[in-house]
């Protein structure tokens, strides 16, 4: 009879997470956490999936018809796995509008699954922090974002000359399109859509696509050369008064006087993929010549609710990626050696010694706050079991024999050192949290 | 022109998590990761989607067939969203079969779904906590589970009134349905499944379903009569040599001599849904009179790996769903006050100080270790800012006008007591955390 096994390898695109990863990933995202508290973000969480139409109007043509998992559901209900986390957002949101007072601070960390070819940055399954001001238009919002992730950064120990955060403002955007280029209102939207791709997809392409939507190569040079201009030199060619031009101008001076200028920098070409940002909007640049890519941002939505409510709700935020941050993270040297290390005490056994005895050791140990690990394949020799305790990074070896038992003592073993010492039975629980720190 | 707005509700059976039910879901998620790393498991953590072929084979009839969340994927893969975590972790550890050893202790904290009916209790969307020991077979693990759970119940001050760890081995009970009752070992499945259901469904359709698996009705007496009879007294009337009888006698012997046996108890109906369960098994019994019901359970399953390796893994290990666990909290009046108290600073602004002012001050309280608001809306009158901090439950009021910065002062406002003092600016950060205890 031959076997057929099934694959060892998950759903393409998707990750496990071993221990190892697993504590890295827990890692960053309780610094984040920490981060978005201090300043503070509540955190909230919604439902893996939504109805197909909750994502439909807003996410953007891509997400919705090629990058969305979806299906029906036994009720014939269309359904979505969250591509992103906005959405939800505005959809709980808008089930207490009655109830919120406004500035709304709200983070949350959770998985999304997007239907794209794995690459590097890019995976179909990813973790997202993000975080939202609700229900404030007011320019310090924009501040508070930006100062949030600078300090997002500098909390894990990066700094300005490692990141970019590059700015622009969708009105501004368009006004700068129809006034300088000629365009459309209708053109606006695909010439944005070709600028948010212009540096991942080929030069041909670009050009393609902007014909397509009307621009001829006239225009097309007029458009190269916007993007060479500074931001002052934009505004001066502008013949008309363009209300995003005077929310740049003043987040600007805003930056400058709170000391963040050295992290921030205007950038004509960011526009972000979705289609709900009506405002400022942000990119946070890897400046690492092997990684010049962006690493993450977001904007300003206005009618955050009105697929839900008739309110207006305007908002400011931004989803950060897993992927991608530890890439950057590893880029960088900037995840620390400390959280692999093991602070796990190891507690060995032997045939002759009753269990209640051990989980008497263990439940000591656990009462003073360390993290014990007792062994539990009876009949092993002492030396495997020291072998795994090695291999599983242990840093101490808890050895009580027959003889220990019985002279009220107990033996600890440095794995590191391999050093041994004898101790009575009152004194090892403090000697070992010592030792591990606890 | 009349507008059609998107529902407010979210997918039948998910919940939406606003700031205090996530601040609930954290807080027991954190304790429950705290026993967990206490007794050295790690944690780790799958895919949301998997191949569906994973769970087809393992998870039990009643979720394959009903309650999985399945489709086809753009590539025509057949996927599911998880629907419980132990085929992860079995493909996971089969892939590196080579590398780990063995005792290995993994838990993990993740969201799964199933498409069920609604209920108090259940829902489609939940979170689970799940704990294995992979890898061993020796009884000291078993053993180690039902501490485990104990010390996890004790952590949220659950005391042995509250509840009861019900115990049971599937290979005694297959042993006594076919030496007590004469049933083939093609029934036994069966009637298994009948018994999981017992006190769910109604007599009738209890007995239909065993006389469909060939039990007639002195048969189901006879399977009553054996419910009620002690661990002892079946054994007695066993005609085989049970290996389960065996193990569970020693299971139960360890239990007393641990000081664990006014937590647990013998119960001959637990046998769990999942179809891979072949050992000590385990129900944790809420023993509220208006809420008795199993809360959570799990039990040993060998030849985890076999869907892919050829080798043989044993492991015991559980699962604990979110829903159940929280209104087994709320019942026993377990869930601390504290955790809905805010520690947060709010920070009131005036038109006429400028906004890096107000940087400066939030900065300061950050860098003392404090979480800090700052009101964003220009404009808004102090009364109502303060009305908003008292909404949201901050704790205290930062003010700082024109007047106090010029006098080198700031005026702090805590917002239980209505109580105001002025401080001088070196003073202030060492008040506010004396004050919130940070």
């Amino acid at each position: 009879m031959s076997e057929k096994f099934l694959p060892v390898q998950g759903y393409k695109g998707t990750r496990d997470f071993f221990p190892d990863e697993m504590r890295l990933r827990n890692w960053f995202f309780s610094r984040m956490r920490e981060v978005a508290e201090s300043f503070g973000y509540e955190e909230m969480g919604g439902p893996l999936l939504e109805s197909f139409d909750v994502f439909a109007a807003k996410s953007g043509e891509e997400i919705v018809n090629e990058q969305i998992y979806n299906f029906y559901d036994k009720s014939n209900r269309r359904v979505a796995i969250r591509p992103e986390m906005t959405p939800t957002v505005a959809r709980m949101l808008a089930s207490r509008m009655e109830e919120v007072r406004f500035p709304i601070r709200w983070f949350s960390i959770a998985d999304f699954m997007r239907y794209e070819r794995p690459q590097k940055g890019r995976l179909r399954e990813f973790w997202q922090l993000n975080m939202d001001i609700l229900g404030v238009q007011d320019i310090s919002s924009d501040l508070e974002m930006i100062l949030l992730i600078v300090e997002l950064m500098k909390a894990f120990g990066a700094d300005e000359s490692m990141f970019k955060v590059r700015v622009n403002h969708r009105g501004f955007f368009n006004d700068v399109i129809s006034d300088l280029i000629g365009a459309s209102g209708s053109e606006v939207g695909i010439i944005s859509k070709a600028v948010d791709k212009r540096l991942k997809i080929p030069r041909n392409k670009y050009e393609d696509w902007l014909k397509e939507s009307g621009l001829d190569s006239e225009k097309i040079a007029l458009l190269d050369n916007v993007f060479a201009l500074s931001f002052e030199d934009i505004c001066k060619r502008l013949s008309v008064d363009s209300e995003g031009a005077k929310t740049l101008k003043e987040l600007f001076g805003l930056i400058e006087e709170c000391g963040l200028g050295e992290y921030c920098v205007f950038d004509f070409s960011i526009v972000r993929g979705f289609d709900y940002y009506t405002g400022t909007v942000f990119e946070v640049y890897d400046l690492d010549p092997e990684n010049r890519r962006a690493l993450f941002g977001g904007g300003r939505y206005d009618n955050l609710v009105g697929l839900f409510k008739k309110n207006e709700v305007s908002g400011i935020g931004f989803g950060l990626g897993d992927v991608t941050f530890e890439n950057f993270l590893k880029a960088h040297n900037l995840i620390p050696k400390k959280i692999h290390k093991k602070d796990t005490v190891f507690v060995a056994i032997f045939d002759d010694v009753e269990v209640k005895n051990y989980l008497q050791v263990c439940g000591e140990l656990r009462s003073a706050g360390l993290k014990v690990s007792l062994y539990l394949s009876k009949g092993d020799k002492l030396k495997k079991q020291l072998q795994y305790a090695e291999k599983m990074e242990y840093a101490v070896a808890v050895i009580l024999g027959a003889d220990e038992l019985a002279n009220n003592r107990i033996v600890i073993k440095d794995l590191l050192s391999r050093e041994q010492s004898v101790l009575l039975r009152s004194e090892y629980t403090a000697k070992l949290k010592s030792m591990l720190g606890g």
